[in-house]
């Protein structure tokens, strides 16, 4: 990994994300029109890979609040499944991630999600803890659940400290 | 189908919403705590319920905001699989559903889901349109995805009206 200490934020896009996962927002054109009208469908915008004998189920999450600069010393992954993380308020938060490097995570990106902006970590991915940034927040998940061995942790060295893009 | 035309609104609580589907919270005791203590999880809340050759997917939806009182003509159903809701904002919406009663819906019920509250409908329960009270609202949605006829509709010969309990 790269010895440089800080991570610049960057604004969380389909493009920018598609290596690490899925960004399931309502953002561009919609798929379809559903109820008559009364709403747009943003259809199969997530892919729940979830390996057997495990399955996909539905949890949910409360977590206090984190504030940039952010110190990121550990990042982890689940060999098992996607996880998905569905914000339910419309705040801000951070995702971080990393590009596996011969089993170890290389250097972290930092991404803000947008209020309305969920997303779904590809199986095996590494990524950050869940980050809300100021008040504490709930999230949905889903990911993968059954016996076995499904999560990896790596402690950075040296941490590294997340900041905001200079506006 | 009762003749009744009027239906009060609930609030949306596990025990009775028990029938037609999981609630999605972070209400009462959490199940265990992550990330070093800076989260709590309540885990495997909503099961996720869908048949092959389908398979569940992510999807999200923008829908325009409903007012009480609300008039009720369609319920639908999707015998495929399950279908969660998850609200991507902290703002009250409104869950309808129905018991099946010989194939047809009977007696509509309405529940408020506060903020924070998503809805994970049983596979095959009788429901209306995602009912956002309010402004616009987004949602993410976990349901079936695949070929074949996942759509029931059933149109009431009379509308329900469904009202605000009083205060």
């Amino acid at each position: 990994m790269s010895a440089r200490r800080t991570i610049v934020t960057e604004p969380l896009t389909r493009e920018a994300f598609a290596p690490f996962g899925d960004v399931l927002d309502t953002s561009g054109a919609a798929d379809f029109e559903i109820n008559g009208g009364d709403a747009k469908r943003f259809h199969d915008r997530g892919h729940i890979d979830c390996l057997a004998p495990g399955r996909a189920g539905l949890s949910t999450v409360f977590a206090v609040g984190q504030s940039l600069p952010y110190e990121m010393s550990m990042l982890e992954r689940h060999p098992l499944g996607s996880q998905a993380f569905i914000p339910m308020q419309a705040e801000p938060w951070l995702v971080t991630v990393a590009p596996d490097e011969g089993g170890k995570p290389g250097m972290p990106r930092a991404f803000i999600a947008a209020p309305g902006q969920g997303v779904n970590y590809h199986r095996g991915t590494w990524h950050g803890v869940l980050t809300p940034l100021g008040t504490p927040a709930r999230f949905a998940v889903v990911d993968w659940i059954g016996e076995g061995k499904n999560l990896e942790e790596y402690w950075l060295e040296a941490p590294k400290l997340v900041v905001s893009q200079p506006k």
